[in-house]
């Protein structure tokens, strides 16, 4: 395959030069030599789930069914099920994580701190707990107590957090349906039992309990990480910087942050600054530190920390020489970064008891002694650079200036400017009156199967021209930086005048200057949680239901089991959501048609809709986005 | 394939004839259609995690990596811990079924009540509640209570069944090797966590985390589900009546129970009866109910309901067109029921909201509401009748007699008999004196890959007649019935002498009026606890460690993931574990030589042991068994 075909990103590109020059594989190469690709797993209709198995359906005839009698239609339902099982097990494990920081901290055991006692007070509040004259240690006490019982617990109580944020008409209709979530783990528990051999059969009925993990996903995953996260190391404001491997400096000590939850990257970056001198004395200018993946988007949110690439870029970001040490903690981490940094330079430090990697050196990590540890870590790559060899270093001259940091709380603050007593009214009145046409969310990973960045890039440059304004979280949102999408700049170049007219004015009322981006960086992948928080807030402005909103969301790239379990969260909340290719659905008509069809979106307002060429994807969501605009009258 | 390779069961064998002339399809026809079935996914080098896949290794060469660079060795680990966290969601789910139940009767919501105060009572004070002057109902609720919270819970706090019935010298052991489980949910969660795209790679890791499941899947889900389960419907004591389909009768209203959890069999059991005289004016002889799979099992040991047949032999019962309704609640339900009991008569009743099947009635279960829908199934098993055509109805004359029952409580009781005082000694004394070489557990499955009870059967027959004792659940304790293995006569028939003697003098003074049977039906699949029970008091009876028992199980037709993590917790818990066909691991070295090598032995005690002939195997069984007593000095 030619580069050109391999990414759009021209750092990448120059990497991938110099990977083939040196006979080390990438991703890319991987993926050609697995291909062709099992087309019974790719339709989904291939079950592992016994050992009478493994079995596959004939898309074409017999066999039509597998050793216990399972359809196609079982097959991949319950394989979707038991995939989205994973998703969500990963947002929910990642939430737990920082629930238990907050209840340690709380505690006085660990050396973290409330960052945000706002957001602290506004959360407790919202949950029905005092907040007036109370320490905070106290109340943050109180709010983790509150956040553990969205995990465990029995009988017919749900998810606290759900029924705290999700608006009331979304609760109402999940519970007709019958998949209001009870605890997380239970749920998540049940899913996989319902999955095993002889269990259901039903495609409807475990396509029910799809939407369900989707639902625990969002909240009891995404949102309650997100809140947790915020209330210890602060809530984004906007922050400008850097992205691209070209912000890995030759002089410096670089040390990149890859993985999902900030715990470990907030200390790792509050340590290379604290160390920097120990850098100077050990030859270097200073020490830089730069983020892959979604822990790359927490630290770039709070601490203006430049991001080198995003999931398909990490071996490439190991194959510059240059990166000294890569600390990961959970989730994307492809295996062999470990191989490549073994070809080139860099250790590989794992740190999480349940993400260990052959060739990798594992510090563990704990909340207790997280200062000594990330300590260590840094010093680690003070002497890792020092076997550095300079004459193998090549970092290519790419980086854009970009800007993240946009919360809820952000995008409110800088709308306060135009109008400090009704925010929300600017933006309203702009959709209103046609000058925003809607917005869309763009979201998830990339995908080796798809041109690096290509889908998010392309698609969202058409949605801006037609007006849409862009939100953008994890790996979407650092391909969109790449390509200079999160910077002002870009609202003049390719907004169309209607959307260029609003960012505008809020930015120069905002003392920006100039315009806001065409696309708001919203975050990390759990900070999805955050367009749904604004999805919310605008509806009950409108006074509409959310599934009424002139908007979408997209995962144009989506390969990870995470990004389906948002996908159909996003769903169930009633949002026309797009992916760039289809999961391991199409062996069966009735779960892809029920996915992406009529009957979905009658019932919970949502669906999905695939389609793989961007500016038609573009043009499907813009055609949605009008549907709806005609259905509110405006 | 010839019908006499298909199975060695004599009714199954002339209901392959019928099925066969009527050109209905059953599993092993489906087998046959799948055939060959997909290396790849046979050697567990197939992973479908994310969307840059399916990927597969080439196990003689490239691609020797999936996309993401997962090794042979990552891919088939996270694939057995997946299908083990299925195995063990399915039984922690199931227990907490019955936690559930004891819950809501302490607090008089539902009609069920406690049959065994005793139970209740030592099961109490092991859990180290006061138990003197106390309400039965307060103390179950007490004890629902500490139930509760194996399944949530945060912090480091661990299974509370764990810690009160793991021997220390294990629970020493595991926290050792950094594998002694918390909370059963939040290590469902984390191991579907694990198993994700980018996240453990390290198959030693991997390894160590289902070794982790198993321990869940023992304690906070088998041990759990038989303690709540005694204490709600009684321990079993011996019982005697007859399997195989001929316990189906012609002039009855036949009813099958078939699943997993006595909840609901039990009350089928009892409106069966209660509503009998419907029947007779329905112009029926009567109500029969008959069991299959383990809820038939449940039914069997407490209630003295016949089984009908095991895993493989449920189409074939609906084959006679004498089931005029087969309920189901939960695991190992084909979902072809629908398909067979179409073609023959009978209704199919699913009851479960995780178990629904195309095809069939769904009737909800409720704790509240048990009687009523008991009531309701029964009537319309009175209904069903009423629509049999008798001209279409074929009972095979296959049946035979079998003791079940023996619960650890029953053998104990059975043992007092022979030495009041010290109720154990008999039986050890045997075993020293070699008049009882060993014991072997055999458990689990059919799997049609394997003709049908001939492992079970075969393997059996060689251990019982070198004296080596066998106890027997599940489909196996089914297998070994039909066979005629529950039986006194087979002790006089196979027992080697020394096996014959103790069994002999046993039953005798037990007033029996002869043996014991040489295979101790202990019941369900989740009474692999009792098992572990037994294993346990002997251990502590001789001062010894489990692992240094002359003992071992074997799952001789494993099918289902639970038997899987069945297998894993006999390791984990210090025993060598047979399987009859090996798990979808044989595409990695370090998996497939870990899981049955000196390494793991030296870590627990146990490990797995693959062997498909079942003569050689029982070979291997005695073999390790002589060891053991010679490292015993026995």
């Amino acid at each position: 395959m030619p580069i050109e075909n391999k990414t759009i990103d021209r750092a990448a590109r120059e990497m991938l030069r110099r990977t083939a020059d040196d006979g080390v594989k990438t991703v890319w190469d991987r993926l050609e030599e697995q291909e062709p690709q099992c087309g019974f797993g790719t339709l989904g209709i291939c079950c592992r789930n016994c050992l009478q198995g493994p079995c596959r359906i004939n898309p074409f005839g017999q066999p039509d069914r597998g050793v216990c009698g399972a359809t196609a239609d079982t097959i991949v339902a319950r394989n979707l099920l038991r995939s989205l099982a994973g998703g969500t097990a990963a947002h929910v494990d990642h939430a737990y994580e920082a629930v238990e920081a907050l209840h340690k901290l709380s505690e006085g055991n660990v050396n973290y701190e409330i960052k945000d006692e706002a957001k602290l007070k506004e959360i407790a509040s919202k949950l029905g707990l005092e907040t007036e004259n109370k320490d905070m240690g106290e109340l943050a006490k109180e709010v983790a107590a509150k956040a553990f019982e969205n995990f465990g617990g029995h009988g017919s109580e749900g998810l606290g957090w759900l029924e705290a944020w999700a608006p009331k008409e979304r609760i109402d209709t999940w519970a007709e349906l019958g998949i209001l979530p009870r605890k997380a783990d239970r749920e998540i528990r049940e899913a996989m039992h319902q999955t095993t051999m002889g269990m259901d059969a039903d495609p409807v009925n475990l396509l029910l309990s799809c939407l369900k993990q989707g639902i625990v996903d969002g909240f009891a995953g995404l949102k309650l990480a997100t809140d947790m996260q915020d209330i210890i190391f602060g809530t984004p404001k906007p922050v400008q910087t850097e992205t691209n491997l070209g912000v890995l400096k030759e002089d410096h000590v670089n040390i990149i942050v890859h993985g999902h939850v900030p715990l470990l990257s907030e200390k790792v970056v509050e340590w290379a600054r604290k160390l920097n001198n120990e850098a100077k004395d050990a030859g270097a200018a200073g020490i830089n530190v730069a983020g892959i993946c979604c822990t790359g988007n927490e630290v770039l949110m709070r601490q203006g920390i430049p991001p080198a690439t995003n999931f398909l870029g990490q071996e490439l970001a190991l194959a510059t020489g240059a990166v000294d040490l890569m600390v990961v903690d959970v989730q994307c981490i492809m295996p062999s970064v470990a191989t490549v940094a073994g070809c080139y330079h860099g250790e590989i430090v794992t740190t999480m008891p349940i993400t260990k990697i052959p060739g990798a050196e594992h510090v563990p990590f704990t909340l207790e002694e997280a200062d000594e540890q990330a300590q260590k870590i840094v010093r680690r790559a003070l002497e890792s650079y020092q076997k550095r060899n300079m004459d193998k270093v090549y970092i290519p001259d790419e980086k854009v200036s970009i800007v993240a940091g946009f919360s809820v709380e952000a995008i409110v603050a800088a709308l306060s400017k135009v109008d400090a007593a009704d925010p929300l009214k600017p933006l309203v009145e702009s959709i209103k009156s046609g000058d925003i046409l809607g917005a869309v969310g763009t979201v998830g990973c990339n995908n080796a199967k798809i041109t690096q960045d290509s889908m998010h890039v392309e698609m969202v440059k058409e949605l801006i021209a037609n007006n849409v304004l862009v939100v953008a979280t994890g790996c979407s949102a650092h391909a969109l930086g790449k390509a200079g999408l999160l910077h002002p700049d870009a609202t003049v170049k390719f907004a169309g005048e209607g959307l260029k007219k609003v960012l505008t004015a809020v930015g120069e009322a905002a003392g920006l200057g100039g315009p806001l981006p065409p696309v708001l960086h919203m975050g990390s992948c759990v900070d999805n949680s955050r367009i749904g928080d604004l999805l919310t807030a605008l509806a009950a402005y409108l006074g509409v239901n959310v599934k009424d909103l002139p908007v979408a969301a997209s995962a144009p790239e989506p390969q990870h089991e995470k990004a389906l379990s948002i996908g159909i969260w996003a769903v169930a909340m009633g949002v026309l959501t797009h992916l760039g290719l289809p999961p391991h659905v199409l062996g069966s008509a009735v779960v892809a048609e029920t996915l992406t069809g009529e009957k979905i979106e009658s019932l919970v307002g949502g669906k999905f809709y695939v389609e793989s060429d961007p500016i038609a994807a573009a043009g499907g969501l813009i055609a949605h986005i009008k549907s709806k605009r005609k259905a509110l009258g405006i």
